[in-house]
């Protein structure tokens, strides 16, 4: 690993946030000059404020507050984020089912949570079981530390769990509610404010997660998880609990240098991570640090 | 064709401006550190000065003009230049064969001008005989106006021709010895200084250009030909050329609306322009217009 073990802005970030930028646009249905002064904008805020000793999630954030405000829309996210949940909702029993049917609840459960962050990809599509059944089968992490995370969540009693995207949750779900059948101790953690399509505390319960696990929310709408967050009750779970379950690439970004036993679960979405964990692109990554 | 025929700014352009950047500081082999201070140099122009009324390539000059500022380097592509107009050079005797046992000597001279235009893609590696001939065998044109411009050709005397690429100029000189040994009067335009791996008059007169037609160079190294271009020589040869052939994309952008019989030989290199003419990106066009 690079840079002292530092996830920090590269310059490939750069075309990126404009990428970013262009799905909100299409998904506002902007017109091309309404879309030029939005990459003004952010032209702007990146020339006065990219800073290389800075994560790639913190300019992010600054970025999707400025789209936010562009387009007097708190929540471009909003309808797509419904679609996703209620999509992987209408799947529950079937993950269930494939869980059931494997040797390894644990192990089958932490895939198929992981593999919920690979579908992020497809978020302006469909994303349907056949797609999550196949992913499944030919499962292959670039660094898998499976029967070490089995060590640390068989002995330990308090789990905090940062949460990613919207549809990604349900299956989160499935290993919160594992844990809640052993009789651990979760807290779950989602943004309070909405941020890209970032499930918030209210898409956490829409889903059901309050059922197996105490539900906070952080932040104003951050990309990633800064810490401290300013919220003590995140900030003291971080200290106490036995493990913490980062989902994603920003929380990795954001969280990567926390020194506690946590264990991150997503999949690579551009080159500057791939290079930084010395994997290839689209990776999925189970990671015990 | 959309906009009232115009060819202006598209919000597609701002991050071919970072990939354009970023292929210099490849070349220059910069550190990341670097690159991303040149990129927030990029933003602070595009913040300041895109303007949806101007040509791609009147922001495009701008940048270039700041890059090479930033390096502090006049002309980033000169040894690629040279590498790309001897590799070309090399095989000038094998084009001269190859148009020789075509049907129709002029269409074949036009076509392997247009794919001299497509090697551009490949300027960082070594664009080899096999692949040039193999484009011209399989070649297709999205826009064919051959027979209007070869009527033109052939009534006209005086000919303006607008170079584009290194490389590339080693084809458009089969073309423009095409028309010396007709009998033609042709003027060649190149840049006065370097821009990109634009053709300079100095470029130009290294493959020999001189010896069939006057060469002219023009402006302070902007992408594109702007006109009015500030030369009398220039200015005065596109007033009283019988017909104006304009090599390149940037050219065709910032020479499109001129009114003057104009043949534009070029790829079509971004979606943008592939949108304009209602073409697939990466098309050849041999278009009079």
């Amino acid at each position: 690993m690079n840079d002292g073990g530092k996830m920090r802005l590269k310059s490939d970030c750069i075309p990126c946030f404009f990428k970013q930028a262009s799905i909100v646009a299409n998904i506002l249905n902007s017109d091309d000059a309404t879309k030029l002064e939005l990459y003004k904008g952010i032209s702007k805020i990146i020339f006065e404020r990219a800073d290389i000793n800075q994560t790639p999630a913190y300019l992010a954030t600054q970025i999707h507050e400025f789209i936010k405000e562009f387009y007097e829309n708190p929540d471009p996210f909003k309808d797509l984020k419904k679609l996703s949940n209620d999509r992987m909702l209408s799947f529950y029993d079937d993950f269930i089912k494939i869980i059931r049917e494997s040797k390894d609840h644990l192990k089958s459960t932490i895939i198929l949570s992981t593999i919920g962050n690979l579908i992020d990809y497809s978020l302006y599509r469909s994303v349907e079981l056949d797609e999550i059944k196949n992913k499944f089968v030919s499962f292959n992490a670039a660094i898998f530390d499976y029967e070490k995370i089995k060590n640390v969540l068989t002995k330990g009693e308090k789990i905090l769990f940062v949460t990613d995207n919207c549809g990604e949750i349900v299956l989160d779900k499935l290993l919160i509610e594992l844990f809640y059948r052993k009789g651990k101790k979760v807290i779950v953690v989602a943004k309070e404010k909405p941020i890209l399509n970032d499930a918030t505390v209210e898409d956490v319960k829409y889903v059901g997660i309050d059922k197996f696990a105490k539900v906070i929310g952080i932040g104003n709408g951050q990309v990633g998880t800064p810490y401290p967050s300013g919220n003590p009750i995140f900030d003291r779970a971080v200290e106490t609990a036995d493990i913490i379950i980062s989902k994603g690439q920003a929380n990795f970004e954001t969280l990567y240098e926390l020194k506690r036993p946590i264990c991150f679960l997503f999949v690579v979405k551009c080159q500057s991570v791939a290079s930084f964990l010395n994997v290839t692109e689209s990776s999925p990554i189970i990671m015990m640090k």
